[in-house]
């Protein structure tokens, strides 16, 4: 069993790759769920979905997020009546939304309507929110705080990053699995996602960070940072605003205390005296996913670097 | 001030014939909400958005219900998702009832959302919903009682009505305005809609029957039956299930305590002396509306009987 940490768009690339290379059903992903918002009414939870939408091949691959072909008809009505249009909500994707809502109304968990959606759209990887009390992301701005979607798609993450703030996260707890994952897998991967919004708040979540100190199953991280830049959003935005260095060797910094090893790409590895000087060990790889191929060798290369430690 | 009470389809034809001839701003309908129905979280209200849509010129003329060039896509998803996909949501329709739903949640009553609604598509008639209170028809065929919605759409309104129940009817109160607007109308139209499911829960509120008995203004129905039978819809299957006369002298009979006037079609002029023998006036007139020319007529016809009570 091998356990990924992961956020939206970054994460859920690799996800496909591991996949592609081991049988879905022996892989299980902790999703962020920080970023997650009440809109219309409706509980959207937008890493969960880009995960679940790529592994059902449903997604829209040049967005990112969303479902492929999608229309945003409803979406344009809302803003006919005066709602808040600028998250992106495609009329597919409402669907979901509409039915996760419905399913939590009803008193069915985050993880139950999670696993309901998964199984809905032919998902064999087992997919788990981090928790099921709600954690909200507040970026700290040089216009004031601001909730994570707002800050990234209503304001195109143009405010300088001050600080950040996970509402909720004291009086959360690991969601139902989670922790079992964690002292069961026989490795575990951390997706490269932003390591300040997308792993941040998982690793916050109480007991999480903890168990990963704790378990036997060694931990590898790919950087999301290459070449002293974050590939896609606004992780260098994070990195630097929280007084990190924009750099793999800040990424390795953040999950050096329950890390065992860390995938940067060739162009850094001229880091890799630095890194080792933590108490990491270091891979250098082509971490960037352009294509299927790209996200088949990163995977590979993941569950090589653990295999690494049972040898 | 004129007041007009409908269902959707059919009086929604007769209220843009009005808006033609008269200034929309002086017409106020009153609004069956007795069909409508909860379905994946959402308060979805099908006469007050068929009557919305039509006055608002964004409905869909050829089907008659929901929004013109709508998609599908929320529902097909919905569908996948093994919810009930048989009450047909547009994309841009789910619009509203997201918003209505996110508007009566907030507090809001459904008179209130009702009019922001109305006002954000431009519509001047003052739309009233019958009560703020939930009423639910249920059809009671012969495979059981159904909630109203259910017996048309996913039955095909196939089954046998053998009666028909207003669920929450006697805990219901005339929403704000309707009882004011009865009192001070210059006149009333029953528009050519199911006396029995659509006009019929109007009535059948506490205190809106009494309040058309008593009020000095004229008031005029027209007939949803020609000769013999509904042009629309399951009228006649609802009079016939209750026992009635498939007849325009039917609805004459169910009105007689309170009404002054009624138009039927020319091709029931034979019912002429059968229904003066009611405490009723009649007239005969052309009630096809298959085009605008044939709505602004019938709503012409219409006033110009309201007028001749106060000449």
């Amino acid at each position: 069993m091998i356990l990924a940490l992961a956020g939206g768009i970054g994460g859920s690339k690799l996800l496909l790759g591991l996949t592609q290379v081991m049988d879905p059903a022996e892989l299980t992903v902790i999703v962020n769920t920080a970023d997650d918002l009440i809109l219309h009414g409706l509980t959207i939870c937008p890493d969960l979905d880009t995960v679940t939408y790529t592994l059902a091949g449903v997604a829209d691959q040049e967005r990112g997020w969303g479902i492929a072909g999608d229309t945003f008809n409803a979406l344009s009505w809302l803003g006919r009546y005066g709602r808040e249009d600028w998250f992106h909500l495609g009329d597919r994707d409402l669907a979901t939304h509409l039915h996760r809502t419905a399913l939590l109304r009803e008193g069915i968990t985050l993880t139950e309507a999670t696993d309901v959606i998964r199984r809905a759209l032919s998902v064999r990887v087992r997919i788990l929110p981090m928790s099921n009390e709600s954690v909200s992301t507040i970026v700290l701005t040089d216009h004031g705080p601001q909730p994570f979607q707002a800050y990234l798609v209503r304001d195109g993450a143009r405010h300088a990053v001050r600080g950040v703030r996970f509402e909720g996260i004291e009086a959360s707890r690991p969601a139902p699995g989670v922790l079992e994952a964690i002292e069961t897998a026989d490795g575990i991967i951390l997706c490269p996602s932003n390591p300040v919004i997308s792993i941040g708040p998982i690793l916050a979540v109480p007991g999480i960070r903890e168990a990963l100190k704790a378990t036997r199953a060694p931990i590898v991280a790919i950087s999301p940072v290459v070449g002293g830049r974050s590939l896609k959003g606004p992780t260098d935005k994070f990195l630097a605003g929280l007084g990190h260095e924009v750099s793999a060797l800040a990424v390795a910094q953040l999950y050096q205390d329950f890390l065992d090893l860390f995938i940067v790409d060739r162009l850094d590895a001229d880091l890799l005296p630095t890194i080792e000087a933590l108490p990491v060990r270091m891979r250098a790889a082509e971490t960037v996913m352009h294509n299927l191929e790209r996200k088949i060798a990163l995977a590979k290369e993941a569950l090589s670097c653990l295999a690494s430690f049972t040898t």
